[in-house]
């Protein structure tokens, strides 16, 4: 029986992140498109912030559970289904992990995200240039220090695939968006370039999704 | 033996959050002040990069182990000294706990951050109110969505203390400072001023702070 649910827009770098744990561990889910910016925002609807008060995707519903914040739901996800795992087993490592994870999720992304960059440009009446700007200095500085920290790789902890890596995926994908100059940091190029070719991180890449709009 | 070292500001709300965790579980520590705006930032200075290439706050240290990241801080503190506990032992529970942590590391506190503020005013050239309007309604927006999600208390998740509620204070202390009306919150505010009477609270609140100016 199908049970996980999944409230989802294509582009979200949050939802990319859950579709990556979903997919890497082999989990069958619905999904169910947000349209962020379609009718001033599907998320705003009465009948998602019922569901969300947050009014923020992704958002997961296991049964009778429903669960926001990505880095939530990729924890839940991890004790839920732990098998394969996502997470190290030492204490150290997976504390180090979340680090990791948090300085995409609480440093680069909020700075990005679609909230902050509409104030700019409609309360601050800022041009699309300046907003572009704006979020290319914020994952710029983000990934510099991500970069001083990497290790020698495969993967962001080492040797084994983590959450670490299903946050730097999709951020990735953000800097290639907004074309930030990702020259200075190979390290995480290398990883991410590695990612890219699993299969699980691929059925979860952004086009994939049904609500990605058709290839012009 | 001293082992545990905390790098924090006093009136950091990510490093009170922390604070608030040792001082619960009756931790002691060395307290490590970092001024974050006294010459442009002691968080920038190359020693303090060297620890944490991010150049944030809070920053601990346990033996030879060094984390970067409150939320992770935090549990890697719980995990490590599990009593008291600050996170429910239910998964469901324990994943709403993060949720709400995460509603305000991620959503809330990244958008009211030096680097951000300072960016509006000295690149964008904003004026001060339009800085502190711009505090204001990250603020706001973010503790409406949470009171809307809030329950019947005592604290966050009900009866016991939590992390959510170690998140909570610290994000109500900046309402404070930049004059949210709390008025339409009144579960979260009941919740506060429970926490704020805990002797732990208490002790980890900015101005009974070692680097607290003193009082005019």
């Amino acid at each position: 029986v199908l049970k996980l649910k999944l409230y989802s827009f294509w582009r979200s770098s949050c939802s990319y992140r859950v579709r990556i744990a979903l997919a890497y561990k082999g989990l069958a889910y619905e999904y169910v498109p947000v349209h962020l910016t379609r009718d001033g925002g599907e998320q705003h609807q009465p009948a998602f912030r019922a569901l969300n008060p947050q009014g923020y995707v992704p958002f997961l519903v296991d049964g009778d559970f429903g669960l926001s914040q990505s880095l939530a739901i990729l924890d839940y996800l991890e004790q839920r289904f732990p098998d394969p795992a996502l997470e190290p087993r030492d204490a150290q490592a997976r504390a180090r992990m979340w680090a990791f994870c948090l300085a995409i999720a609480a440093d680069i992304q909020p700075l990005q995200n679609t909230g902050p960059v509409t104030y700019l440009t409609q309360t601050l009446a800022h041009t699309e240039e300046q907003k572009a700007a704006w979020i290319r200095h914020w994952i710029a500085r983000g990934l510099a220090a991500l970069e001083a920290g990497a290790g020698a790789g495969p993967y962001v902890m080492g040797a084994a695939v983590t959450l670490a890596d299903a946050c730097l995926v999709p951020q990735w994908y953000n800097a290639d968006r907004w074309q930030v100059d990702t020259v200075p940091f190979p390290k995480l190029a290398a990883i991410v370039a590695r990612c890219r070719a699993h299969p699980a991180f691929a059925a979860a890449s952004p086009e994939r999704q049904p609500d990605a709009p058709a290839p012009a």
